[in-house]
């Protein structure tokens, strides 16, 4: 029965990988450079995203923003006057806890491909799911925060190795915690050996240059690869 | 093709809730309060064990760690010198983000049960399937950071409604965050008016004693009930 169930999930894996492959297609075909980003619930996705997306050397920049229900991260974000688009995994999905090939093809129709450099894809916070399914995303990007905890790459090893940058958040809170980042980052390179990844604060905005020139600079890395 | 997958997923809650009902049966028999603990990654469930199993007015205390690879936590718990069970989803279970009825099941015959009082089972962090998936536990307890944001109870209702307790933790770090506990408790309010709720840090030991008089209570407060 074990066994069954695994290979269910991997037939799942599989369709969803030929559905991603056609979203990336679509993406490609409109110049649209895409990013996936995933966390824990309350990493500070959005906040980062409100710290950098409406300021990219030009790009233009469109959100699908990724919820269970509601569109409380949608509306932060749509008052900096960037297209965003509202995906909830409740009505039609089951209440999915991550998103899926499918889901975004889904919402394909609703986004402005033609007017976007850019397009960030805030994924369900969730540290298990959404390592397991490719959207049609050029890069990966987890955000871990500090207050989270040494352990976590070793606890959800999958999310740390599916993602090309690791962005650890809240710093600004180093200095009220037990947390040991060496430790962090050592257990991080057990999982991930090398991964990229950078030091902020959404809040205090430390840091954040980093990571707005590594985001604005997706697009050219992707074409540089290809 | 939605309508579809909503229907599988309701039948498979059906067959979850009927092996629940069986571990119930189980966990009765043997005079055992069981009290199932969720959370996101990294909001102190095993902080707050930690701080409280050893030590619960002379009950006797085990834990069913859910994780889904590794044993990080139940190591952590086992050097309090209480029995702890280690369930992994990886392993059989296609990595699943949640604890469901059949994987405790599968733990029982590793658990002493005539040994025990009370078993806390530790779910895997997330904030959404394990809202889902009864495992037979007498009592669920939610556990929110007050890092993670006020937001949470509209971003994650069935998970802030699971529950007959929520516990706030972290509240040490109040003073550093641009957090609002009562736009927190009027979300919360929104989704489970009046559930109870208490202010703990579990790294300070404030607020703790409410904690270990709430969980020493469970069993008494379940024969009440019954």
């Amino acid at each position: 029965m074990h066994r069954t169930k695994v290979r269910i999930v991997e037939d799942a894996l599989d369709a969803n990988n030929t559905i991603a492959r056609a979203n990336r297609e679509d993406f490609d075909r409109h110049g649209v450079t895409v990013v996936n980003l995933m966390s824990a619930p309350g990493a500070g996705k959005t906040t980062l995203l409100e710290r950098t997306v409406s300021d990219l050397d030009g790009l233009r920049v469109g959100v699908l923003e990724g919820d269970v229900q509601g569109s409380f991260d949608a509306d932060r974000l749509a008052s900096l006057h960037i297209p965003v688009t509202q995906l909830n995994t409740d009505p039609g999905f089951g209440g999915e806890c991550h998103l899926d090939a499918n889901m975004v093809r889904s919402a394909l129709s609703s986004l402005p491909l033609p007017q976007l450099d850019l397009l960030v894809i805030e994924n369900v916070g969730n540290l298990v799911c959404p390592a397991e399914f490719k959207v049609g995303e050029d890069a990966r990007v987890m955000i871990s925060s500090v207050t989270e905890g040494e352990d976590k790459p070793l606890k959800y090893p999958l999310m740390f190795r599916a993602c090309e940058l690791v962005v650890i958040n809240k710093i600004d809170l180093l200095a009220h915690l037990d947390y040991d980042l060496d430790k962090f980052l050592y257990h991080l390179d057990q999982v991930n050996p090398g991964v990229e990844r950078m030091l902020v604060s959404a809040r205090t905005g430390e840091g954040i240059d980093a990571w707005r020139e590594w985001i604005a600079a997706a697009g050219e890395r992707e074409r540089a690869l290809a």
